[in-house]
């Protein structure tokens, strides 16, 4: 068949029978100015490059090497390999986005060391090879085996639908393959300790069109919490419970959301009724009881894992860039399962403030935890010993576009593009039965709230639909254009059928305003705090704006006014809320019987955008501020 | 010498030139009816006999008979000895308190197979024997040798003490000796990665008179964060800084506690100064800064260890019951380092609301983790596979008639007895130049806060002083009596000198009211929250008294009033502290923006001593109440 890497998505549902949705091919949306275009380019410009020196310097470029030659000594922990599979992926999807020869090179010089690093049976793991050879599939629980070869497949798919090559989606192929016989119908009950596979096995049978590793990753996951148990029961694992019969988020956050991914995933392909049931159980208890207001995912340090229901300290707030990213990645497909806003916005939501806090302003640092209060120690680091998440965020980064919009197709309704994130792109998609259509959206979001879609071009007499989302947090949006205006309902998209012709526009209004957030009382780490939100952005108190006293020491009274406005302390578009604050006196003493009660003077008190912090001076910050 | 196990206290610091004051002998003073004795004698019929079965049941005598003959296979965790030591210890600072022919010949059962288990050497480790005797201190880092050879001469010691027979003091002395040859002077530098030997070989230097091995226990302590590391810099490991040099309480809570008390041990021995200003600023970083309300210590589930400075989350408290136990053994050894009551007020804290938590009313169930706050999962255990805690329970309250007393003769002035801790009992002391003197103490502490010493016999014409200890929470505390009556301070010891005839009294008056107390503003957990005490004891609202509540859906109004009752929900002589509570009222959402105020309607509200939670139907918990 004929190969259009310009018609490809990120996940490509095309032959999905159980999309609601399918994401527009990441070369049909353009990103112009605006919010996303720096992120992306100095993603391609600083981060990549940068990244992959640190996967030369660190031999894990040369790890793979050692395994084609069978020369040289591994380097560094069992699963860094697929630290250069991230890379590559992330790599390929920026490709899409923008040509870059530099990047080329790198892509296609990590593409040949990659492909003559497998064995002649499909196998492909450095760590296994030389004297480790014959010690392969020995111990799934720990090494991460499987895990790296899902990261594998998921940068061969990227690599050959930015590049139409197929020579490493047919590296995948012949090791998937080996997985097949070892792991599949005629193989043992098997599984990997760290989920990630299952998702990338799907997106394999997706791009390859071979039906046996979508079976592959639903018996991954089938294998999980079923008697005899693979491993130990243990939720770090993923092991405390089967799939579809989880009631909770728990274990190793990172893990927990891959494998929900890999379940939504299958259940885009098959529509398997109790992983739908379970999904929906999972996103209820994260939303209602195990996330933080950022979409942070993961309370405890222990075990990189979800706490308890409502156990979400601030301080020690794990919050792991990767586990925001695998939200993302999860709530990417319950949209497309589902077609509810509610994923769309949580999506948004654990961008913003969870995976963008992930990495500096500079693009070359990293978080790997990430704390909604600090006294001032945490910061990013150029790399870690477990570099997870640094290649991570690039991939994330350099795959956006893939996530802004989506094409539907209801059964007798008009075909509709839909926009999940707001954005200035230029979208051009192709739609059953009306053709292409080019649509522009310029808005200033994050930073703003009037989106406009203008269509630039469509067939004549063209009648689809254009659908925006109103988020859930939205008050009073409004949208009005060449069907009229209308209020709309928060929490909704809000499909617009029309007869579009080139030069209409449709305009979301979203009043931006700075409003209070307060928790839930279970949430023992909130009580008497406030968090300020204004669109989907999370705000936070930074003791560099504040010189006069210790960000951990101020509350804000009930009736101070917040408003926004414009802030050049911080590069960019930067908003920053304006609001006052008290001090909380007292003592040195831990425990008093009789504090001071807090001081009555006001001070002006700023607040910045969550993801921007730890970007200037060090010092304490907090979300949640004491309320007086 | 003879050797009188009547006179030997806890800590025997007869000879200790630094020693501000001396423990009262553990058997000159008997606990009498009241709050301790029934602790006691539940602790001498039930917990040492059950906890003896736990170490025959889980193979820990058998480790040390295989050790002894060689033959069979050492089961369990590899510092399995240490809880034979411990109990043993326990059990024989029970007998000085009450004979108990049954506990009598576990005691010499044990100790017998104790000593047929040492090597021709000195060695003693049931895990170092068989196959793996080669491999002894080849790993101090992870091993616990030298802790197990620690609680083995602590044991040695108690035995001593208690049956006056030299053989158990003897095989401590082989393998002290032991150590002395290999890590002493002339040996080579090293330590133990888990702290415990170094006031273990002190108190054996009292015992036995060898200096040697009091420099051993500075050498130890000497080892750790000098260069060259003896480990990896690790706060785990307390090799992070030189105990000397050391800022702040940190890594391991039980390690870092178990050397200070070492550390002030030497210091007791040789005054040395770097030592006792290290003492002082780990002592006010941890109370200032790193400690539960309860005195508990150690906020991080990972490596057990204490948080950042406030980082004190209360559902997820570590708070570990040994932690408890080190902090009252190092608080015991500062208060006969300085005289300073707050050392005896923390202790007494301790005691009561981090120590005696790990236990249940019945003596036979442990909490390893303490937490301010519970959904109600959190039970006691039967035993643990790491069973560090109940044996060191069992030994604290085996012990607890060493804490009460002291005398001081201070150079020039009257020779005092003083009173630590108040209970129920008989002091029976000898005062240098005075004679003996027999004091009657009598109280309802910690229901009442009334104290009365009465003088039952002393020399005739005899002066010296009675001191009393008016703790730092004490408000509008008197003391009346022979000698008049006056108005205290405090948080200090009241010393009151007198010419003493039998029959004469001493009262002190603590108004026991209870009281609200807040945290610093940087304990995030805390904020808008209150905490009730009444005398020493705080107190906390547990799910069973309240019917028709979720107790984390329930704050205090800063108005309502505090009212203290005696209890018939719990055993014994229980005081509850009766409020009222309004309902947190909310929806399922873990984030709103327009939360529902708190309820008007007003409800009884009973609080419960700390001590006592979990010992009814399980439910939630918390010690910390928003307060509206």
């Amino acid at each position: 068949m004929s190969y259009d890497p310009h018609n490809t998505a990120v996940i490509e549902l095309g032959a999905s029978k159980h999309a609601r949705l399918r994401p527009a091919p990441l070369a049909r949306v353009d990103i112009n100015d605006g919010f996303w275009l720096p992120w992306m380019q100095r993603n391609r410009e600083k981060t990549l490059p940068d990244q992959y020196r640190s996967l030369v310097e660190t031999g894990r470029l040369d790890n793979l090497r050692f395994a084609a030659t069978g020369e040289g000594r591994f380097k560094g922990i069992y699963f860094n390999d697929s630290d250069v599979f991230k890379w590559l992926e992330g790599a390929c999807w920026s490709l899409i986005s923008q040509r870059d020869t530099s990047l080329e090179c790198l892509v296609a010089e990590a593409a040949d060391v990659i492909e003559a690093a497998q064995q002649p049976d499909g196998y492909l793991n450095s760590y296994y090879s030389g004297e480790k050879a014959g010690e392969r599939f020995t111990n799934l629980r720990d090494m991460h085996e499987i895990y790296c070869a899902g990261h594998l497949f998921q940068a061969a798919v990227a690599h050959h639908r930015a590049t139409g090559e197929p020579s490493l989606l047919n590296v995948a192929r012949r090791y998937a393959d080996l997985l097949d016989r070892e792991f599949g119908p005629n193989g043992r009950v098997g599984a990997c300790g760290h989920p990630e596979a299952e998702m990338a096995l799907v997106e394999l049978a997706r791009e390859t069109g071979e039906t046996r590793y979508l079976a592959l990753a639903e018996r991954f996951i089938e294998a999980r919490g079923a008697e005899p148990r693979v491993f130990d029961n243990r939720s770090y694992l993923q092991d405390h419970v089967r799939f579809a019969e989880a009631q909770d988020v728990a274990g190793h956050a990172v893990r927990q959301l891959y494998l929900c991914s890999g379940g939504a995933d299958v259940a885009l392909e098959n529509g398997r009724e109790e992983y739908r049931a379970a999904l929906e159980r999972l996103w209820q208890n994260f939303t209602e009881r195990r996330m933080y207001i950022t979409g942070g995912a993961g309370a405890r340090y222990e075990g990189e894992a979800f706490g308890a229901d409502w156990e979400l300290p601030n301080d020690r707030a794990y919050a792991e860039t990767c586990a925001a990213i695998a939200s993302v990645q999860w709530n990417f497909r319950m949209l497309h399962l589902t077609g509810e806003s509610r994923f769309a916005d949580l999506m948004e939501e654990t961008l913003f403030n969870a995976v963008l806090p992930g990495i500096s302003l500079t693009g070359d640092t990293y978080f790997y935890e990430n704390p909604l209060s600090d006294r001032g120690a945490h910061r990013r680091q150029p790399w870690f010993d477990c570099a997870c998440c640094p290649p991570n965020v690039a991939r994330m980064i350099a795959s956006l576009p893939g996530y802004v919009a989506s094409t539907e197709a209801a059964a007798g309704a008009a075909p509709c593009v839909q926009i999940n994130l707001y954005t200035n792109c230029d979208i051009r998609v192709e739609l059953a039965d009306v053709g292409e259509v080019h649509l522009r959206i310029e808005t200033q979001w994050p930073w703003e709230g009037a989106v406009t879609a203008t269509v630039i071009r469509c067939p004549e007499d063209a009648r689809f639909g254009i659908t925006l989302r109103v988020p859930q947090w939205a008050d009073g949006a409004t949208i009005s254009g060449a069907a009229g205006e209308q209020e709309v309902t928060a929490g909704t998209f809000v499909r617009t059928v029309h007869a579009w012709s080139a030069g209409d526009r449709l305009e979301l209004q979203v009043p931006f305003r700075p409003v209070r957030v307060r928790s839930h009382p279970f949430v023992l780490s909130n009580h008497g705090r406030t968090a300020v939100i204004c669109g989907p952005l999370i705000y936070c108190a930074e003791q560099v704006d504040l010189p006069d006293q210790d960000v951990w020491d101020v509350a804000i009274p009930a009736d101070a006014p917040l408003y926004r406005q414009g802030f050049s302390g911080l590069p960019g578009q930067a908003n920053a809320v304006h609001t006052e604050g008290v001090k909380l006196t007292h003592g040195p003493s831990l425990y008093a019987m009789r504090p001071p009660a807090p001081g009555h003077e006001r001070f002006p008190l700023t607040l910045v955008p969550y993801f921007m912090w730890a970007n200037r001076a060090a010092g304490p910050m907090q979300v949640w501020l004491p309320e007086t």
